[in-house]
């Protein structure tokens, strides 16, 4: 059901002021930044290789990230797994007795269909299911 | 200098007990265990498409996983970059401004060479750098 790991998410404090660990200390790529309202954040896309990286700036402090920043501190947030037809898998995840934050996707960056389960469910782990667009897919795999 | 993510790290109090949820509910197959006795660890790797995930489980309270786990409890500990000729990359690194945790590369999980690059250094994400030995490569890519 899963077909590898789409990306992973880092809380930042600030985007601008993380991307040349990135850029030039490691020599990866920016892919591209965007603004996802729905979740409060600013997201940029570095890939890494085989996966992605997508740094998380807070656009305010009591969105998601900023709350996590405000808890923990900058560094890893989240897991992202590749999946097709995610209802079905969001589905079947349930009848594991997996517990959903997402009970119904909801659109993440790059117009991708996204779940987040509950990191009690995984070990303390927040993994976020993401299925892609085929035009998303073909532009950065 | 980055070939991509080889694999990313996570604190379990239990690999025992957190193998169901990677094997049973994503379906994921394990790859092997083993015991890093200088990093007081049992690591288990799961491969998950075009990454590995290694769950860390302490092998006593005072390893730096069992500190992890008692300060911050169970969850995601760290990603491992994929390089060659580790040596050089710690020398560019450290040109670079980037503060090590590992000056000098030691061994991990798998005969790999590793090394760590201080949180501080990368906005709070735990980096490894991580050279596998060929045989290694072939066996588990």
């Amino acid at each position: 059901m899963i077909k590898g790991i789409d990306h992973i998410g880092i809380a930042v404090k600030s985007i601008e002021g993380s991307l040349s660990f990135y850029e030039k200390v490691l020599g990866l790529s920016l892919l591209k930044v965007e603004e996802v309202e729905e979740q409060g954040v600013k997201v940029a896309f570095i890939q890494c290789g085989n996966v992605k990286i997508e740094l998380l700036e807070p656009l305010f402090e009591d969105s998601a990230v900023g709350a996590f920043i405000q808890k923990r501190g900058e560094g890893l947030h989240h897991v992202a797994l590749g999946v097709r037809t995610i209802e079905e898998r969001i589905n079947e995840l349930k009848e594991k007795g997996v517990q959903m934050i997402d009970d119904v996707p909801r659109k993440g960056a790059g117009e991708a269909s996204i779940a987040f389960l509950h990191p009690k469910s995984a070990n303390g782990v927040l993994y976020e299911l993401c299925e892609k667009t085929l035009e998303e897919e073909k532009k950065h795999g």
